[in-house]
């Protein structure tokens, strides 16, 4: 039974160069249906959820998701965890060691505060925390 | 609410290099403590869980885990979902033209039975099917 002070997994994301081209892949893998698209103009990026998998197109040629794509070309870009507060768990962490990409809270999707940790200190895997 | 067509998320696999070195950092992360290890003598990896964090570890030298790692160090590896039975999946999948790693069930961690699908044919993204 999870108690409070475990952080859910909330989702993986997946960097593609098109949500409407990706997402019928994704629906027939899991059976459920992508969620509307949004836009997040700060990330440079549209998200939409397909179940728990986040599809992720850069708007910005300059931004990080889009340099990923040019990089390593579509797959796997981060993981989400749900925590209660995302500023408090972000003190936590940094007071741990961990590096911050975010030392404060910013906007992501579904308007919930987000933040991510760098991957130097979280074993190559980029995190991101998603306040509950 | 999910209805029997749904495959639902199982976990994401993160590779490392030492499961007992990478534990306390998704520990920390997901507030979860880390399963047993287990040895998959088939697959060349030993693997833990942390909370639906897949630590995979090679031990097999020249085993995809570790060349894997040899590429890209650690990071995200593959990400799971639930199928009620994996044979009718990778049927149904490769009925829809999805490429299979594996063409018909293997033994994977827990005991389930498990398939991989090609990346070349998900999005770059290497899925595996988990029997519920």
């Amino acid at each position: 039974m999870p108690d409070s002070s475990t952080r859910p997994f909330h989702h993986v994301a997946v960097a593609v160069e098109s949500i409407e081209s990706a997402a019928p892949l994704f629906e027939l893998l899991t059976g459920r249906s992508c969620s509307p698209v949004e836009e997040i103009p700060d990330q440079g990026v549209r998200v939409a959820f397909v179940g728990e998998v986040e599809l992720l197109e850069p708007t910005d040629p300059e931004g990080t998701v889009a340099r990923f794509l040019h990089r390593n070309g579509p797959g796997l870009h981060h993981v989400a965890f749900e925590v209660p507060e995302v500023a408090a768990e972000l003190e936590r962490l940094a007071s741990e060691g961990l590096e911050l990409v975010d030392r404060t809270p910013r906007r992501g999707a579904g308007g919930h505060q987000v933040a991510f940790l760098h991957p130097r200190s979280t074993g190559g895997v980029l995190v991101e925390l998603v306040g509950g």
